[in-house]
């Protein structure tokens, strides 16, 4: 399983994606979901990506590729806007898909595998779109401002409570580890460590990449924080002062 | 969509499930997912559904006629234990499945549904049963307090925070009253009244049973000061120090 998610604000957008993999329980390993293609002064594009590792893998390898082959026109590093750029990452997908598909599911294996892909290009506007696995996409909104992919139920209280347009870039990193904290807590598939990336508006370049490993005192203050607060709030409201015994 | 909920506890059981039922979402509509078998001093028998209503309801009036039906031996109003019980309704889903589900999935529409049964007949102890789609059934144990049916990831993690077996039954009714306010948020297809159900151990009798409307002043007060509440523990938070613009 996966959790990723990206937030688009009025002051830059943040990224956020655990790393856990694992193809049965018995097989569970380490692998970044994040995905950064950058060019300071130029542009910042990040991925994150959730589903079958093999398919998601073999769509940034193609992408990459792409930029080495000089048959292929039009690439994540020269594309002239984000839009271009999701279309990219989806026919990097789809590609992947045609070639895979077939054997995947002769074995009855999903090879669903969806990206979050955002940022900002040169001359444009940041921009945050969420490419299916069928390669179609879409885009965040004034009305929508984040996306998650992967185990997004748990995580998806606390985001929709705090996030605004106006939220700064700190305090809506701190939301997005409280949401990754509750979603750990409920899905073990979900794990540590957490790839974090904060871009501010109009920089093109990476304004901060963290990673939150087991011993990162903050992410660990969160946690321990965050369920005392729960329970202090839970503890405060009065009990239904229902008298059990009787039948109202 | 449904959200059902059941806790058994030192004190007691507590039971809770929405009412919002839609076959699309241009057929919405209020059905009671909560049926109790009662006879003072006797038995009390709960069941909470989920799933296909057709199948539930149909269920549901198996296991009522049962009784009626002097060459059925065993019913819910005469079965010596709770397993019996359970028995009984996964008996009664099967029933209903065979003589609908192949229709049904001609028309690709599911015909799963599923149970949870729970409750204490004189002179055994109170049981929790979670009984699946095929009729095959689970119980809770000292690790395992509660179950779940429906859409159950959004309230469960301050079910999994609260609730210890020694929780009173008033305290354990606002928890799941704190679950469902976290769930309707998030899944328009939960909605109210919800029906709760309290059994205080031993007492074999239905000790409250109260509906939730839109108008019910402890409901409306929980929704409102949890989501405070919750909003101030985030605030106190600090936020991360890192220094966005830096590398780390």
């Amino acid at each position: 399983m996966t959790y990723c998610v990206a937030v688009t604000l009025d002051a830059g957008m943040v990224f956020a994606s655990d790393s856990r993999t694992n193809a049965g329980v018995d097989n569970v390993a380490v692998f970044s979901k994040m995905y950064v293609f950058a060019a300071e002064g130029d542009r910042v594009v990040v991925m994150l990506s959730s589903g079958n590792l093999s398919v998601t893998q073999n769509a940034i390898k193609l992408l990459e590729e792409g930029q080495r082959n000089p048959r292929q026109k039009k690439t994540v590093m020269n594309a002239e806007s984000m839009h271009e750029v999701a279309s990219l990452a989806g026919q990097a997908l789809r590609d992947v898909r045609n070639s895979n598909a077939p054997y995947m599911q002769e074995s009855n294996i999903d090879p669903s595998a969806s990206f979050i892909v955002g940022g900002q290009i040169r001359g444009g506007p940041m921009r945050l779109y969420r490419v299916y696995s069928e390669g179609n996409f879409i885009e965040s909104t004034p009305e929508t401002l984040y996306f998650q992919i992967g185990e997004s139920k748990y995580g998806k209280p606390v985001i929709d409570r705090v996030i605004q347009r106006n939220t700064s870039l700190l305090e809506a990193t701190k939301c997005l580890l409280v949401s990754f904290d509750s979603t750990m807590r409920s899905n073990i598939s979900v794990g540590l460590p957490i790839d974090l990336l904060i871009y501010k508006r109009d920089s093109l370049k990476v304004d901060l990449q963290h990673r939150i490993l087991e011993t990162d005192p903050y992410f660990n203050m969160i946690h321990s924080k965050w369920g005392e607060g729960l329970r202090k709030v839970f503890s405060e409201l009065p009990n239904p002062d229902w008298n059990v015994g009787t039948q109202p």
